[in-house]
């Protein structure tokens, strides 16, 4: 700590869309010009960030390279972002997507609510709708669906950590989006087939969607497993299970 | 139609975020000051629509003043984007939340794609998750949920159109996002509880999420009926039952 008083900014935490520069909101790119320190992700706009902001002037870090195991990189993050504050640097945090979803951007906020610093939230599009939305697969549609869920499969059904009721999911009547899935996708959709829900339910698998380097796959809840290892779909990826994936 | 040839312009369908001005998308910003036509509705920026775009040099029709009933707002909005369209006009569709969540937006590209003209999504910011988010509350935290589910709540649990299966919805072990439900928040409160969720699950209730009027209740699902009563909780507002309401 300086012996000077230094004010302290509120470190905001920027939900920053699915990857295209522009599918950031508003708000999101005002923080980012605002801020002197921004800590960055690989996912999200960080690639296009000199669109959004002269990057000149800013003290951009990437928190991607950050060893990871065992938790390191996040604590490390957590760490980062209150030594800035505390500093009297106003402070960007750019996840990709929506910090609230499945972005442990609540973690970030409790860590630096802990250590005396204001922390504020700026929503962002999720890829796990917009995603899909951009390749013509809406999560809802009237008289289609009346839910959908949005579901981290980064854990196999059957996992002892795992929190997700897979054979609940299999019967909510709704379209389901997963992501951070690829790699469990044979046991999920396996798991959902074996809970009722019907093999030639339409599925859609969007690889780096909102990108250059988007890929559209369309298949059946059946075929989703061998369909993405034929296709050698890679993270990030989302896909969608339901009646929406075949209008 | 014209006898002269005239260029149609891609009609674009914005998701205009939860309702402050600045949670819209930069693109979606772009696509309204590009915009010749703007038909917007009541939900999401269109209360500060001059602090995106320069309204005198647009024809901005609200279309949330059209007679509503058995559909005719709805196919009357087709009609005005489509008419416009072909009228060589560029067309902006100005929603409240993201297009394709409960937002018709699908249908609307649909119409437009059976008449010839070419439509654009830009995905917004959902209320569902922006509007808990900028209350405090995350839908997704580690170690507490791994899915969760957002509902259209404007059908009782019960009700012969409805197409959500509450006893399912109950135990997918993640969280719930209601919109559209104030009306039948008592119902579903029922529904979930008589599937085996558990009445002390932490909920919260939020009117008018992100903007100066927001209010925001916190209960628990047991609760969650009587409090929006005794609040008098109107239209908009979004609820979310489970373990991260009580974070």
């Amino acid at each position: 700590m300086n012996e000077r008083l230094q004010p302290i900014h509120p470190v905001t935490l920027i939900g920053g869309g699915p990857g295209a520069w522009d599918l950031i909101t508003v708000r999101g790119m005002h923080r980012l010009q605002e801020a002197e320190v921004i800590l960055a992700d690989h996912l999200g706009p960080t690639a296009e960030l000199s669109k959004l902001v002269d990057v000149s002037t800013k003290h951009i870090i990437d928190v991607s390279k950050l060893p990871y195991g065992k938790q390191v990189a996040q604590e490390r993050i957590n760490e980062m972002l209150i030594e800035h504050a505390l500093a009297g640097k106003k402070v960007a945090r750019l996840k990709g997507g929506d910090p609230y979803i499945f972005g442990r951007g609540f973690e970030e906020l409790q860590a630096c609510t802990e250590a005396g610093v204001p922390c504020e939230v700026v929503p962002g599009v999720t890829s796990a709708v917009s995603v899909p939305a951009l390749a013509g697969v809406p999560v809802t549609q009237r008289g289609v669906v009346h839910n959908f869920t949005v579901i981290s499969g980064h854990l196999p059904p059957g996992h002892e950590k795992g929190l997700n009721d897979w054979e609940a999911l299999a019967r909510t009547g709704g379209t389901l989006s997963v992501i951070m899935g690829v790699k469990n996708a044979p046991k999920i959709a396996d798991a959902l087939m074996q809970a009722g829900r019907d093999a030639e339910t339409p599925a859609v698998v969007i690889q780096e969607g909102s990108t250059e380097a988007e890929r559209v796959v369309r298949c059946t809840l059946g075929t989703l497993g061998e369909t993405m290892r034929e296709h050698e779909i890679k993270p990030p990826a989302v896909y969608v299970i339901g009646e929406v994936a075949g209008l």
